[in-house]
């Protein structure tokens, strides 16, 4: 990746837990800083998914979907890329997230042809980020390979103070190689160069 | 299997589509009306998941779950197998099926040590099967491997009517099979034996 | 499980890794040995694959497969269960493992119907047994669910000594732990039962 | 896709079975055809694999490989794509398949940062089609989303003939989508253009 790689995107952040205290949220709060702080050309911004029904394709009425949805699909339009910020539940991703990338599939797919990146927080992220990399194919949603990013947060040293935000500086750099590594694949996928 | 291997047992259908016309809760309609009339000791019960809140572990509080989760439960524990009628929502099951199994994965695990069968009426459940299996391992749940039912609802002969009623007889014969299978492996599992 | 659930079964372990010193292998000298002192109904013994060829359908000449495979297959017949000592290689099996589990389920799949355990002696195996598993269905073998054994080799205390000899007590604890889970399964599975 | 997207790229193209009969095979064939005949500034070329030793770690001798092994990682170092005509063995990919990719995975990775199509001749190849992907994951392969591309040649219209050379006109038309897909998103991930 060259500097000339380089170019603004779009990133919506989507945290697939709805815990408060959620470490995954943690991350995504950690990578919003990041965008602002230390990396040009990336912006990060919190995509909410929690006002979402749970899925159901009755509640598309004369090609029209809630409001919620609605909304939401236009904010995942709006975006150049995803980081998904994943928990572990039962070996697979959790119930909001997968009605986020439901909903969002409904024709049409507002994911099509977009990036993405995903970050898990606590141990056993890998098989979940499997499956989360599968959905993506039928989305057409492009992972980037690396670097993978599986957090360990119960294992010293500590890494989120008592407000779940991260402290952890090693953590913060190699999650700012996620963010790195997502611009310069979004900018060559998009095509787009600077300068 | 032999007839010695068959006892009475208590199957609770659980469908991934909240769906009013879901042609895989026709499927488990169909499983229900061939439990009562055309194989012994078996019983199937529909387990309604549509009340369930989007998980949320914030939700417990000292140890109790929201009275709906309660009740799921409850059921769970009730019955020795599972069918899971579940369509693919990209390339994965889907979100109200999925929150199903989470909740119920929550201490203490009311899965555990039972059996369970997919089906899948319309086209892709291979690839959802695959994931439902995979978050089987993490609930201790144990499905049969054979037979494998996946339907293509949308392929003729026509296979359900206008009231979403499964009405083909060969697919009727496919989905008995499937449920005597889990009554001779759900028997053996359980140590088991009549007479 | 009780004491009546255990009955005499026939296990055959098989490695995925065809090097010498292979911890993998070593694990499975462990459970050879563990079958031999320390529990009672259960024989362990090593399957050899590195004889078979690379599966090709030609080599299937008017429905007799080459000696090693032929040999292979008529082994596979004799066990009651399996124990895969699977190291994961880019996310999955071995090739030596594919080719064995392959060339076994040319028809008449000699797998079916039998059961399995699967452990891994270095990180990484997560990944490559939810594919054992996936292959399993497909091949009908059932395996058990807990516990699951993944040995991370490298992490202290020393697990192995310089012979690739397991010494960890622990570790040969839980090894014991996924036998004697095998060994009920497959009793059970079986629908046998002493006494 | 625009016509600046396209620039010449080099596929090389590896078969999963080794029937001489291989319907895969034929897919080569005629992705090499379509290359020569129909697409400008593509070169795809067959990469045998069949000499490939069963991977062994222990055959790297201070740094070397065995000689097939080396020259194979030569082709695929000098590739900027690839095209994996895959069967399914068993819901996964073949034993020869997997052991390329392993070859090839060995220090220094080969594969890393190249793409990659998948393609499957016959029923099933969805399942083996995942796993490749999971696969490429850690190879660090990018691979298309779109067309995904799988044959049934056992189904109505005859798609190949008795040389095992596809003959069907519209699967020519979708292997040559894959193809087309597969050369602009190298471009776009090269970060090259024409003009």
């Amino acid at each position: 990746m060259t500097e000339a790689e380089k170019t603004e995107i779009k990133v919506a952040a989507i945290c697939g837990s709805l815990r408060k205290a959620s470490y995954n949220r943690g991350l995504i709060r950690a990578a919003i800083e990041l965008s602002k702080e230390e990396i040009d050309g990336i912006h990060v911004e919190y995509l909410e998914t929690s006002s979402l029904p749970m899925i159901n394709p009755d509640l598309e009425v004369e090609g029209t979907y809630p409001a919620e949805v609605e909304e939401f699909r236009h904010k995942v339009l709006e975006a150049d890329g995803f980081l998904f910020a994943s928990p572990d539940y039962n070996y697979s991703i959790t119930p909001p997230l997968k009605n986020a990338l439901d909903w969002g599939s409904r024709p049409p797919n507002v994911w099509a042809r977009k990036t993405a990146a995903a970050v898990s927080a606590v141990g056993g992220g890998r098989r979940a980020q499997l499956h989360l990399r599968q959905i993506g194919v039928c989305l057409d949603l492009h992972f980037i390979n690396k670097p993978e990013f599986y957090l360990n947060a119960h294992r010293p040293p500590r890494k989120f103070n008592s407000d779940g935000d991260l402290v952890d500086s090693e953590t913060k750099q190699q999650l700012k190689e996620v963010l790195l590594s997502l611009q310069a694949f979004t900018s060559r996928f998009q095509g787009k160069k600077k300068g």
